[in-house]
């Protein structure tokens, strides 16, 4: 299991917009092959920044099953319009958990 | 409900030592008021990096609760010697989720 996680810069004044389009593009994502679950979480402190957290069985679930897929293209024409300076996304691999 | 954020670079060929050290840290701060859940993942593409993510009741309890009680003087001297640069900590509510 591989945790997704890239901060994403909002271009100023665009969040609201943002939230709405990727109420959709989380559409597609759901129905990926391997994915296990997501999060949009938005920062206290950094007005326009959020965090997006997906879960994933296998790094290459994410990188090759969603990113080369037709799906990615539409993910790509909800969201990536809305990000300044474009997300670095790292993948994390959990060494202690409790919950 | 608050989920702190934290990437944690630690000191080149720390990381086997500051895992275990964290594994000691732990134990500190699963008994906070306030606390939730915790999770500390390893960077896939980066070494010497990790992702710590803390679930708190309210932002309170984590900067005030938990940074201003004794048990954080605890969490600082087994913890923060390890990194390099100091690790900004932001704060994010969830606004969307599944699982």
């Amino acid at each position: 299991m591989i945790l997704e996680k890239a901060v994403l810069n909002i271009k100023p004044g665009q969040s609201e917009v943002f939230e709405l389009a990727f109420g959709e593009a989380q559409k597609i994502i759901v129905a990926m092959k391997g994915y296990i679950n997501h999060d949009l979480l938005k920062c206290v402190e950094k007005s326009d920044t959020y965090l997006l957290l997906v879960q994933w069985e296998t790094i290459e679930d994410h990188e090759i099953g969603f990113r080369e897929s037709q799906q990615y293209q539409e993910w790509k024409k909800l969201l990536h319009h809305f990000y300044e300076p474009f997300p670095i996304v790292l993948h994390y691999t959990s060494i202690v958990a409790t919950s």
